[in-house]
């Protein structure tokens, strides 16, 4: 027996079941992306609709990313009306504002009544304020409402995160109860995981995982087989906070209560892997100091976005440079430190944006908390950073000895480097550990800060050492 | 009416659904922690075993993690026999290789046979090859066959993300079947979210979402209600594409199949949730060459991991002493180059390893394949290398100018400015791309090779220019 033959109708259809090909899978294959564009060039409308077609809304959404500007202008605009508003929703930042900037807001209402109130609170919270009203004006008042509320919610919450669309069964029910309501009720989310049992005042008291209410016998209580042991997420918890939870507790979805202890909506996993990458990604950025990469973004956007951190560095080496001007006659008489200097301060600086690195990570991953681990992070480190710098002391002091046929040379290259190094170790931990205390974000700004310190350090123990010891 | 009133046979219980405070989320509190080290300390087995009771394995977890050394022995020893195994599952990789090494095979083939599939799997695929046999010779005959299964599956692959317990069901049932075979079946997954449809051989033909199955009447036919764009995804299939599948097209779970096409396990979003976190975290620590990190390893092991990425940075710096010792004559003449030369090298350093970073993320994220955008992110970072370098080349040359008097040396400044951080842009995007064409990964050592490049490009264009110039 085929499937086909099992098909309503008798209907025979190729069986869209596949094996996925881990070559084809990223990113719309260049057989696609020529069919497409060739289809733009000729103005084809049918065709360029009937390639998009079987395309998951994802799909079509990174087409559009691997699109020219001016084809995609022109494929939005063929598109308009068979676009899937999911598709508008899974595009990049920059290309949705470019979307949707260029839609009427009726066009724009439309989308975002479509779309779950968690992706449609997305769409409108990058709108300007007259924009978002006059979308808002011609969305009916039921939908209304609800954006309008998830609106108030601070960004990067759990308001703003959760959908509204759930499905809420009152206490006293049983499991045959629930089933008939699921059976008769059409305006029920597309997909759920739990049915989530709440008292008369709409306040959370248990959950019923899906797998546990269908295998339940109709007649039982939805009380006794209810999993009493629910996180309720506040509505303005920090999406990090849920991410984190969500993580601890492999959790699939998580009920999002009001003030009042009300339930008001519903956190799901997909939504959580989103912000997991996006956090992820932000402690890389801001370490090497991109702050936020959109690939879309116009080169001077950009460019400007990256100066920051570029002023930093400027600022940084300037102060090495001043710290390095004290020494200029010591340099005059010996030019070969002018040689040797730089590796100290890149030893140590490297050394340690390692350390920095791992502190974030750990901090991040709630390794070190506030409570507990601190200390043992700080010596660790410092016993790490001892051990390295000697043997880089042995092996540098050695070879500039030998380089320039100085013996004390090499001792004051290898002096420098155990203090740089061992600075670094320290300087690694209790930067970012003292930012996280004072409330800051411990990966931004920590790495300027940290190589600023080894910078002039190694500079300033490497010539230090040299007009101590070899005048 | 309250919650309690509705237990079973009337007893009167605190209910637990509560909200979750944020300050509270992270890590084991310090009143737990204070609570458990005395309990310890006075050997009180029945008030630790109290203590840990009312908490989830991942928080018991945390709280082993966040215990020293000893304390650590001691609470293992102590809970030896309370501990689930879930927590030990949930502990850091060298944690649970410390646990695990204690632990007896009889006990250990307990363990594993308590955990899912995946999990197990995990736990055995760290012991030597001795040991693991050891641990499956004690394990019940229609366990072990499963499990070593599953340790052949390459390493990182979807076969060893995978558990094997899943819900599968005849093409030819209904609904009405299907339920009833879930409420009378005792050995199926704790929580499962689809029923796989599959054909006589076992081949998946479609699948039933649970939020689907419950709606349906009791006479729908599986194969009218089932959604047949099922992505099947290859046992050997590298767990970064799995992650990449979920995320698209934001999954739950999905059938993994063997090369035969026979369906033999699921995986479920919870695994990929790591997978994703351990990939982001994989592309920082490698840019900053750490490589692996683990917060309990000991300092010894931590300084010999990274001591490989400080001898690149080590015979990077010795390079660029090389280029400046071909200038010790202008630098003897001058000394003022040797203030200013750290600038222009740590400038287009730090522009090339942002660019460097954005490259590696748009390709980790899909955002650049082989098939396109790569000359458009070539030809914006050259911009707007172009763009930043103008900037700082007439901030930096004036100020170089004035600060020496000496205008030509402005110049100079400038020129090898902007030379190096073009050369930051292109470098920066070109590194990483070859990298991955070349099939590497484009994250590990692009960082050294490019600071290496614009070292010795910083270096040599200044004190190049300087002694063309002011000679």
């Amino acid at each position: 027996m085929s499937p086909a033959e099992n098909q309503p109708n008798g209907v025979e259809r190729a069986p869209i079941v596949e094996t996925v090909d881990e070559e084809e899978l990223y990113g719309p294959s260049q057989e696609l992306l020529q069919n497409v564009k060739a289809a733009l060039q000729e103005a084809d409308i049918p065709q360029v609709e009937a390639l998009i077609e079987p395309l998951h809304p994802a799909d079509v959404a990174d087409l559009i990313e691997h699109l020219g500007p001016e084809e995609r202008r022109l494929f939005l605009e063929i598109t308009k009306h068979v676009i899937e508003a999911e598709t508008i929703s899974h595009l990049e930042d920059t290309l949705r504002e470019e979307v949707v900037d260029q839609m009427r807001p009726e066009e724009l209402a439309e989308v975002v009544s479509e779309l779950d109130s968690d992706d449609a609170v997305e769409i409108l919270e990058n709108l300007d304020e007259e924009r978002q009203q006059q979308v808002l004006d011609v969305i009916p008042q039921e939908d209304r409402a609800a954006l309008e509320e998830g609106l108030t919610f601070p960004e990067d919450s759990a308001g703003r995160l959760m959908q509204r669309e759930l499905v809420a069964v009152p206490l006293h029910w049983n499991v045959g109860q629930a089933i008939d309501y699921l059976r008769n009720t059409q305006d029920l989310p597309d997909d759920f995981y739990s049915l989530y049992v709440v008292d008369r005042l709409n306040k959370p008291v248990g959950s019923v995982a899906l797998s546990r209410a269908i295998r339940s016998p109709r007649d039982a209580n939805l009380s006794d087989i209810m999993e009493t042991e629910v996180r309720l997420v506040p509505a303005d918890m920090d999406q990090e906070a849920v991410a984190y939870m969500f993580r601890q507790y492999a959790l699939i979805s998580a009920p999002v209560v009001d003030t009042g202890g009300k339930l008001i909506g519903v956190v799901t996993v997909d939504d959580v892997v989103r912000v997991i990458d996006e956090e992820a990604e932000e402690d890389l950025l801001n370490i090497v100091g991109v702050g936020d990469t959109d690939f879309h973004d116009p080169a001077h956007k950009t460019a400007f976005r990256r100066i920051q951190w570029l002023v930093v560095t400027l600022i940084n080496t300037l102060i090495a440079s001043v710290v390095i001007s004290r020494f200029e006659g010591t340099i005059g008489q010996y030019p070969s430190l002018a040689v040797l200097m730089p590796i100290t301060a890149a030893m140590g600086g490297n050394a340690g944006v390692q350390v920095i690195t791992v502190t974030v990570r750990a901090l991040a991953t709630k390794e070190i908390t506030a409570n507990s681990n601190v200390w043992r992070i700080i010596s660790k480190e410092l016993l790490v950073g001892f051990m390295n710098a000697c043997i880089f002391a042995a092996i540098l002091g050695t070879l500039g000895a030998l380089w320039f046929g100085h013996i004390e040379l090499g001792f004051v290259l290898g002096g420098a480097m155990i203090f740089n190094m061992v600075w670094a170790g320290f300087a690694g931990t209790v930067i970012p550990l003292a930012m996280d205390r004072l409330g800051f974000d411990p990966a931004t700004g920590a790495g300027p800060f940290l190589t600023t310190t080894t910078d002039c350090l190694g500079f300033f123990s490497f010539l230090g050492l040299a007009t101590l010891f070899l005048r």
